[in-house]
């Protein structure tokens, strides 16, 4: 029932057939016994029946020369039932017809609006579209994730959780997302491997096109214990994945915030084309923290140009800072900001910023944020913002998000992302050269 | 004039004098032109006037027998005014007067609601009251904190940004708080110690009464060369603060959400007795996620009891894990959620419960929140709550947090606040020992 509706609401385009042997109109929408009885052709089923009347409708679609089917239902593999489940993979494997599932959420996607995500609105909210996709091994993390990227604001693409991978498997998600114009950045969620080759081989043809951010969980002892008896994954040998990931040049994170702040910096900002950065602060308690994180993940402070200085002594008073970090100090205003921001985004010494703004400062009025973003609009280096806050604060946040800001509640986390850029950058730069 | 509103706040009960040689009436609120026309004692002095015409002021309020006073203003030591401060301290050391700061946002205290943060509420949220108190050397850390504690309705006692340490330092505070019956956990956020021996004295004392949570910035090199400039601290070489602290039973934290992550599990919850954790789940990706993070910080899985086991068996659908981790699966109602809470609770072979709970599940209705109070009221062991999403989620958390349940957006959060609780047991244990 939540799936149908998913598919009347206004923004869904296609033509929609409920299928439905014991009613001819489902939902005011006329329905059919069969999906042989449908009066056109069809691009996909989305199967969400009884795991034991699965197979025979799945034969029906084929038969009926539909393209592409998700199927929702567990009661396979992961329960034991593995005869039904080689029954499916056997009638796939003869068609042209491709299935994702079963035991899976299947698809979400910003730009059709195909939702096949049984979670109603009130329960899971659906996030605006925006450059990240996903793909997840596990279902509960794409409800909390998409629930949370909804609730956060942040811009998703294609989001699929694939299930038991009867048929459409990562490594046919990740090749197919590589080359996705509506995706800029690959996120994913991962236990355990079926065919680690095809995989690695999908990976490293992945992010020469756009970075591929990953969790993989399982990494402990016990964990891969878990995620057996979760997803049945051989989780293997921790070691051995870290190794691969590296060499395939994904990013390895270790926690679902990580993922996504790093994916929203992949999302937003340009790649910055080295490890020099400029911390600019009107907290310098926030800017030590940033320094510490800086060394923590392998971006440096640049040592600026005395241009650079120059331009920033003649109009700050004397108590604030002009080295790196450049400390504004707490009575900082829009102007102080400014200035600062311009004078690095110049110096060639300089392949990042790092703009901590704490809105709490009184000095500070709300120009700021247009400020900030018309200099982001004409900057070809990253700007990651830094702002820990509440009620004013958060609003500010969402604003500069809007104009494709990446913001962060604590320094470590903004250096976290954008030690990733710096990661990616030099692994694009590696593949180029050989 | 920000902070002569705060004491004109409903909730401030105490008599108001303000002192400005200008006007003999600041707010409707009679003046007086020193504080020696007073025509009462004073408790506390706020000032807040140009740095050069400070230690004047401070010598009325010596003669007038002022108890304590806050110095917001800067432009002392931290300027290059040594002798000014010096000035001060000579004063303060030859009377019976406590001084905070100068160089300061002062104090703010939920309970009495001396607010001396010259933040305006626009501008900077207040939290509600409750037990964890915080000491700062840095001001903006201070007013982002409380801004973001407000945001979050973490509740806090008593939050103080100690400045130039003129007279009251670090340590006095820690011993003061230690002894302070409203507050139940102590945070930190620190850049460098000037008499380290009397602190790390002070430190192990007030661990022996109640967790102290540090947050100490400057680590790297260029770290502590940015808190030299912006506090004139010598941060000192990492690995000694970092052997120092363990031994005084202080628990090191690496950024502000660490921070109060351990905090507000110290603020709400019992310490657990051992380090074997129960991990109940509705969704098994979470439960692998939570772990991984269970070996990378200590917290062992607890193998249950055979009772255990079959209280379980007994009401779950046969595909639900009763092992450690639990796994209640997308299917999950309250019911579960309920058999599985008491019977690790009432399992010997249980420390700890970590509960995770993914409210997008269609079967779990709102009376969970309920049943996990309930029976989090009676609970001698401790209990946190990891819950990812979005609006109803965020709601749910807020029902839960305001019955003491402390809760975190990520496994991996969780596992490290109830880590760092089992430290502080094992501490005490230790002490106790001896």
């Amino acid at each position: 029932n939540v799936i149908f509706k998913n598919f009347l609401k206004p923004e869904f385009n296609g033509n929609i057939f409920p299928i439905n042997i014991k009613s001819d109109k489902v939902l005011g929408v006329k329905g059919y016994k069969s999906i042989k009885d449908v009066p056109d052709t069809v691009d996909l089923a989305v199967i969400v029946i009884p795991a034991r009347f699965v197979n025979s409708v799945v034969e029906e679609c084929i038969e009926k020369k539909v393209k592409s089917c998700v199927v929702i239902p567990g009661g396979f593999s992961e329960c034991g039932e593995t005869e039904r489940e080689n029954e499916m993979r056997a009638l796939v494997e003869k068609s042209t017809m491709r299935i994702i599932g079963p035991n899976c959420l299947g698809v979400f996607d910003t730009k059709s609006h195909v939702d096949t995500i049984f979670l109603p609105d009130e329960k899971m909210g659906r996030p605006p579209s925006g450059k990240i996709s996903m793909i997840s091994q596990s279902g509960a993390f794409v409800a909390a994730m998409l629930d949370w990227t909804a609730y956060e604001k942040i811009g998703m693409g294609k989001v699929i959780s694939f299930g038991n991978m009867v048929d459409v498997n990562n490594a046919d998600l990740l090749a197919y997302l590589s080359k996705d114009p509506e995706t800029k950045v690959i996120t994913m969620y991962m236990e355990g491997l079926k065919d680690g080759k095809q995989f690695l081989k999908a990976a490293s043809d992945a992010t020469k096109h756009k970075p591929v951010v990953i969790l993989k969980s399982g990494r402990s002892k016990a964990g891969a214990m878990a995620a057996s008896s979760h997803t049945g994954s051989l989780a293997g040998a921790d070691t051995i994945y870290d190794a691969a990931f590296k060499q395939a040049g994904l990013i390895r994170t270790y926690s679902s915030e990580e993922l996504f702040d790093i994916a929203k910096a992949f999302s937003y900002q340009e790649l910055p084309k080295g490890n020099k950065v400029a911390i600019i602060t009107d907290g310098g308690g926030a800017g030590v923290m940033a320094t510490d994180a800086c060394e923590d993940w392998g971006i440096e402070l640049a040592e600026f140009d005395n241009k650079t200085k120059t331009k920033m002594k003649e109009k700050f008073p004397p108590y604030c800072s002009v080295k790196n970090p450049i400390d504004l100090t707490g009575d900082a205003d829009a102007d102080r900001f400014e200035v600062a921001l311009n004078a690095v985004l110049e110096d060639e010494n300089v392949d990042a910023i790092l703009l901590i703004v704490l809105f709490q400062v009184p000095t500070l009025d709300e120009s700021i944020v247009k400020r900030i973003t018309e200099i982001n609009k004409k900057s070809k280096k990253p700007i990651i913002v830094v702002s820990s806050g509440g009620e004013f604060t958060k609003r500010k946040i969402k604003e500069l998000e809007e104009e494709d800001l990446p913001c962060y509640q604590t320094p470590e986390r903004g250096v976290r992302a954008l030690a990733a850029m710096y990661q990616y950058y030099q692994h694009i730069q590696k593949k180029t050269e050989k």
